[in-house]
Protein backbone atom coordinates (compact mmCIF):
# COMPACT_ATOMS: atom_id res chain seq x y z
CA UNK A 1 0.00 0.00 0.00
CA UNK A 2 1.58 3.50 -1.12
CA UNK A 3 2.30 6.07 1.63
CA UNK A 4 -0.67 7.77 -0.19
CA UNK A 5 -3.99 9.85 1.23
CA UNK A 6 -6.13 10.90 -1.20
CA UNK A 7 -9.64 11.60 0.55
CA UNK A 8 -10.28 12.61 4.32
CA UNK A 9 -13.94 12.20 4.88
CA UNK A 10 -15.55 14.05 7.67
CA UNK A 11 -18.90 13.07 8.59
CA UNK A 12 -21.33 15.93 9.31
CA UNK A 13 -25.15 16.99 10.96
CA UNK A 14 -25.95 19.51 8.66
CA UNK A 15 -24.52 20.12 5.53
CA UNK A 16 -26.10 23.47 4.83
CA UNK A 17 -24.26 24.61 8.25
CA UNK A 18 -21.27 23.46 6.70
CA UNK A 19 -21.46 25.09 3.48
CA UNK A 20 -22.00 28.19 5.28
CA UNK A 21 -18.78 28.19 7.35
CA UNK A 22 -16.34 26.91 5.05
CA UNK A 23 -17.64 28.59 1.64
CA UNK A 24 -19.57 31.70 3.07
CA UNK A 25 -17.55 32.48 6.05
CA UNK A 26 -14.09 31.73 5.15
CA UNK A 27 -14.37 32.33 1.88
CA UNK A 28 -13.71 28.35 0.32
CA UNK A 29 -14.38 27.19 -3.58
CA UNK A 30 -16.04 23.82 -3.08
CA UNK A 31 -14.97 21.46 -5.99
CA UNK A 32 -17.96 19.16 -5.69
CA UNK A 33 -21.53 20.30 -3.73
CA UNK A 34 -24.31 18.13 -3.98
CA UNK A 35 -26.78 18.98 -1.58
CA UNK A 36 -27.65 16.56 0.63
CA UNK A 37 -25.27 14.69 0.01
CA UNK A 38 -22.06 16.02 -0.30
CA UNK A 39 -19.81 18.66 -0.30
CA UNK A 40 -15.61 18.41 -1.65
CA UNK A 41 -12.78 20.79 -1.30
CA UNK A 42 -9.31 20.76 -2.43
CA UNK A 43 -6.92 21.11 0.16
CA UNK A 44 -3.51 20.14 -0.91
CA UNK A 45 -2.22 18.52 -4.54
CA UNK A 46 -4.43 15.66 -5.13
CA UNK A 47 -6.04 15.91 -1.71
CA UNK A 48 -9.95 16.36 -1.28
CA UNK A 49 -11.29 17.07 2.17
CA UNK A 50 -14.74 15.65 1.85
CA UNK A 51 -17.67 16.52 4.25
CA UNK A 52 -20.51 13.63 3.70
CA UNK A 53 -23.53 13.75 5.13
CA UNK A 54 -23.51 11.18 8.40
CA UNK A 55 -26.61 9.48 7.74
CA UNK A 56 -24.65 8.07 4.72
CA UNK A 57 -21.66 7.91 6.29
CA UNK A 58 -23.15 5.51 8.91
CA UNK A 59 -24.50 3.21 6.44
CA UNK A 60 -21.38 2.34 3.42
CA UNK A 61 -19.02 2.37 6.60
CA UNK A 62 -21.81 0.16 8.22
CA UNK A 63 -20.57 1.45 11.80
CA UNK A 64 -22.30 3.87 14.12
CA UNK A 65 -21.01 6.91 14.46
CA UNK A 66 -19.42 7.39 18.10
CA UNK A 67 -21.30 10.47 19.53
CA UNK A 68 -20.62 10.66 22.74
CA UNK A 69 -19.33 13.32 24.93
CA UNK A 70 -16.09 14.76 23.93
CA UNK A 71 -14.29 16.19 20.95
CA UNK A 72 -13.61 13.71 17.84
CA UNK A 73 -9.89 11.83 18.12
CA UNK A 74 -8.62 14.00 15.24
CA UNK A 75 -7.10 17.39 13.85
CA UNK A 76 -7.00 18.87 10.81
CA UNK A 77 -4.19 21.18 11.15
CA UNK A 78 -3.39 24.52 8.61
CA UNK A 79 0.36 25.84 9.12
CA UNK A 80 1.25 29.24 8.71
CA UNK A 81 5.10 30.48 8.21
CA UNK A 82 4.65 32.86 10.80
CA UNK A 83 2.55 33.21 14.11
CA UNK A 84 1.18 36.16 12.86
CA UNK A 85 -0.05 34.28 10.12
CA UNK A 86 -1.85 31.98 12.74
CA UNK A 87 -3.09 34.60 14.69
CA UNK A 88 -4.48 36.14 11.69
CA UNK A 89 -5.93 32.71 10.67
CA UNK A 90 -7.65 32.01 13.52
CA UNK A 91 -8.88 35.87 13.44
CA UNK A 92 -10.70 34.85 10.08
CA UNK A 93 -12.03 31.76 11.57
CA UNK A 94 -13.64 33.33 14.42
CA UNK A 95 -15.15 36.05 11.60
CA UNK A 96 -16.60 33.12 10.08
CA UNK A 97 -18.10 31.60 13.24
CA UNK A 98 -16.18 29.10 14.10
CA UNK A 99 -16.83 28.49 17.86
CA UNK A 100 -15.36 27.92 20.03
CA UNK A 101 -11.42 29.26 19.03
CA UNK A 102 -8.42 28.81 21.35
CA UNK A 103 -6.35 31.70 20.90
CA UNK A 104 -1.98 31.03 20.13
CA UNK A 105 0.25 29.48 22.58
CA UNK A 106 3.90 28.59 22.75
CA UNK A 107 3.68 24.52 22.21
CA UNK A 108 5.85 21.30 24.33
CA UNK A 109 6.96 21.08 20.72
CA UNK A 110 8.52 24.07 19.72
CA UNK A 111 5.98 26.19 17.59
CA UNK A 112 2.90 28.45 18.35
CA UNK A 113 -0.55 27.38 17.73
CA UNK A 114 -4.60 27.86 18.24
CA UNK A 115 -7.63 25.66 17.28
CA UNK A 116 -10.52 25.97 16.13
CA UNK A 117 -14.07 24.35 15.54
CA UNK A 118 -16.11 23.91 12.76
CA UNK A 119 -19.69 23.70 12.67
CA UNK A 120 -19.39 19.66 13.78
CA UNK A 121 -16.74 20.28 16.57
CA UNK A 122 -13.84 19.51 14.51
CA UNK A 123 -11.03 20.61 15.84
CA UNK A 124 -8.92 22.76 12.91
CA UNK A 125 -5.42 23.22 14.46
CA UNK A 126 -3.68 26.99 12.87
CA UNK A 127 0.17 26.46 13.70
CA UNK A 128 3.37 27.48 13.08
CA UNK A 129 6.12 24.92 13.38
CA UNK A 130 9.47 26.00 13.13
CA UNK A 131 10.99 22.35 13.01
CA UNK A 132 11.59 20.58 8.98
CA UNK A 133 8.93 18.58 9.13
CA UNK A 134 6.94 22.26 9.36
CA UNK A 135 8.49 24.10 6.73
CA UNK A 136 8.36 21.31 4.22
CA UNK A 137 4.55 21.68 4.62
CA UNK A 138 4.43 25.36 3.29
CA UNK A 139 3.11 27.05 -0.11
CA UNK B 1 -7.63 31.33 5.55
CA UNK B 2 -6.16 29.98 2.39
CA UNK B 3 -7.74 25.94 1.48
CA UNK B 4 -4.97 23.74 2.68
CA UNK B 5 -4.50 21.38 4.58
CA UNK B 6 -0.79 20.67 6.07
CA UNK B 7 -1.50 18.07 8.78
CA UNK B 8 -3.89 15.34 9.81
CA UNK B 9 -3.69 14.32 13.23
CA UNK B 10 -4.92 10.96 14.53
CA UNK B 11 -5.01 10.77 18.41
CA UNK B 12 -3.81 7.00 19.43
CA UNK B 13 -3.93 5.09 22.33
CA UNK B 14 -0.54 3.17 21.21
CA UNK B 15 2.16 4.29 19.56
CA UNK B 16 3.90 0.67 19.34
CA UNK B 17 1.00 -0.98 17.67
CA UNK B 18 0.80 2.16 15.36
CA UNK B 19 4.34 1.45 14.41
CA UNK B 20 3.50 -1.92 13.88
CA UNK B 21 1.22 -1.96 11.48
CA UNK B 22 1.96 1.30 9.67
CA UNK B 23 5.75 0.68 9.45
CA UNK B 24 6.44 -2.66 9.99
CA UNK B 25 3.22 -4.24 8.44
CA UNK B 26 2.48 -1.65 5.73
CA UNK B 27 5.82 -0.80 5.33
CA UNK B 28 5.60 2.86 5.26
CA UNK B 29 8.49 5.28 6.18
CA UNK B 30 8.45 7.86 8.64
CA UNK B 31 9.83 10.82 8.47
CA UNK B 32 9.54 11.71 12.18
CA UNK B 33 9.57 9.14 14.75
CA UNK B 34 9.59 10.51 18.75
CA UNK B 35 8.60 6.90 20.85
CA UNK B 36 6.09 7.82 23.02
CA UNK B 37 4.91 10.77 21.36
CA UNK B 38 4.38 11.14 17.61
CA UNK B 39 4.77 9.00 14.13
CA UNK B 40 4.54 11.25 10.96
CA UNK B 41 4.25 10.13 7.59
CA UNK B 42 4.44 11.90 4.63
CA UNK B 43 1.22 11.18 2.38
CA UNK B 44 1.06 14.18 -0.40
CA UNK B 45 2.80 16.83 -1.44
CA UNK B 46 3.16 19.20 1.65
CA UNK B 47 0.61 17.00 3.92
CA UNK B 48 2.00 14.84 6.31
CA UNK B 49 -0.39 12.21 9.17
CA UNK B 50 0.74 12.32 12.48
CA UNK B 51 0.00 10.00 14.99
CA UNK B 52 0.42 11.53 18.10
CA UNK B 53 0.00 9.88 21.67
CA UNK B 54 -3.85 10.52 22.88
CA UNK B 55 -2.35 11.64 26.04
CA UNK B 56 -0.54 14.81 24.81
CA UNK B 57 -3.76 15.24 22.13
CA UNK B 58 -5.71 16.14 24.92
CA UNK B 59 -3.32 17.98 26.63
CA UNK B 60 -3.19 20.36 24.02
CA UNK B 61 -6.64 20.68 22.49
CA UNK B 62 -8.12 20.61 25.87
CA UNK B 63 -10.57 18.59 25.68
CA UNK B 64 -11.05 14.79 26.30
CA UNK B 65 -11.29 12.57 23.24
CA UNK B 66 -14.91 10.98 22.76
CA UNK B 67 -14.63 7.23 23.85
CA UNK B 68 -18.15 6.05 23.53
CA UNK B 69 -18.98 3.28 21.59
CA UNK B 70 -18.93 3.30 17.26
CA UNK B 71 -16.14 4.46 15.28
CA UNK B 72 -14.41 8.18 14.75
CA UNK B 73 -16.67 10.22 12.06
CA UNK B 74 -13.93 10.54 10.24
CA UNK B 75 -12.34 7.95 6.97
CA UNK B 76 -8.94 8.82 5.08
CA UNK B 77 -9.28 7.78 1.58
CA UNK B 78 -6.61 5.59 -0.51
CA UNK B 79 -7.64 5.89 -4.28
CA UNK B 80 -6.49 3.55 -6.85
CA UNK B 81 -6.86 3.74 -11.00
CA UNK B 82 -8.61 0.33 -10.92
CA UNK B 83 -10.82 -1.93 -8.63
CA UNK B 84 -8.42 -4.42 -8.37
CA UNK B 85 -5.58 -2.25 -7.18
CA UNK B 86 -8.67 -1.62 -4.28
CA UNK B 87 -8.79 -5.04 -4.29
CA UNK B 88 -4.63 -5.69 -3.35
CA UNK B 89 -4.50 -2.89 -1.16
CA UNK B 90 -7.41 -4.50 1.16
CA UNK B 91 -5.29 -7.68 1.14
CA UNK B 92 -1.95 -6.03 1.96
CA UNK B 93 -3.99 -4.19 4.62
CA UNK B 94 -5.11 -7.44 5.66
CA UNK B 95 -1.69 -9.13 6.22
CA UNK B 96 -0.58 -6.20 7.92
CA UNK B 97 -2.93 -6.79 10.94
CA UNK B 98 -6.00 -4.68 9.80
CA UNK B 99 -8.87 -5.94 11.67
CA UNK B 100 -11.78 -5.50 10.81
CA UNK B 101 -11.34 -5.58 7.12
CA UNK B 102 -14.46 -4.37 5.07
CA UNK B 103 -14.31 -6.20 1.10
CA UNK B 104 -14.63 -3.98 -1.86
CA UNK B 105 -18.19 -3.35 -3.02
CA UNK B 106 -19.96 -1.07 -5.67
CA UNK B 107 -21.08 1.77 -4.60
CA UNK B 108 -24.63 4.38 -4.83
CA UNK B 109 -22.18 7.13 -5.48
CA UNK B 110 -20.56 4.94 -9.07
CA UNK B 111 -17.52 3.49 -7.01
CA UNK B 112 -15.97 0.61 -6.12
CA UNK B 113 -14.49 0.67 -2.25
CA UNK B 114 -13.94 -1.23 1.06
CA UNK B 115 -12.79 -0.41 4.50
CA UNK B 116 -10.23 -1.41 6.80
CA UNK B 117 -9.54 -0.37 10.65
CA UNK B 118 -5.99 0.31 11.71
CA UNK B 119 -4.80 -0.36 15.38
CA UNK B 120 -7.07 2.66 16.73
CA UNK B 121 -10.03 1.39 14.80
CA UNK B 122 -9.28 4.04 12.48
CA UNK B 123 -11.21 3.36 9.45
CA UNK B 124 -9.11 3.57 5.76
CA UNK B 125 -11.36 3.91 2.73
CA UNK B 126 -9.30 1.88 -0.32
CA UNK B 127 -11.33 3.36 -3.48
CA UNK B 128 -11.47 3.44 -7.44
CA UNK B 129 -13.72 6.50 -7.95
CA UNK B 130 -14.15 6.66 -11.85
CA UNK B 131 -15.15 10.42 -11.72
CA UNK B 132 -14.09 13.60 -12.40
CA UNK B 133 -12.88 14.06 -8.51
CA UNK B 134 -11.22 11.14 -8.53
CA UNK B 135 -9.11 10.59 -10.84
CA UNK B 136 -7.71 13.85 -10.09
CA UNK B 137 -6.64 12.52 -7.35
CA UNK B 138 -4.43 10.30 -8.81
CA UNK B 139 -0.48 9.85 -8.62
Amino acid sequence: MDQRISFITLAVRDLPASRRFYVDGLGWESAVDVPGEVLMFKVADKVVLSLWDETAFEAEVGQPINRGGGVAPITLSHNCATTDGVDQVLESAREAGADPVQTGAEREWGGYSGYFADPDGFRWEVAHNPGPIGQEVLP
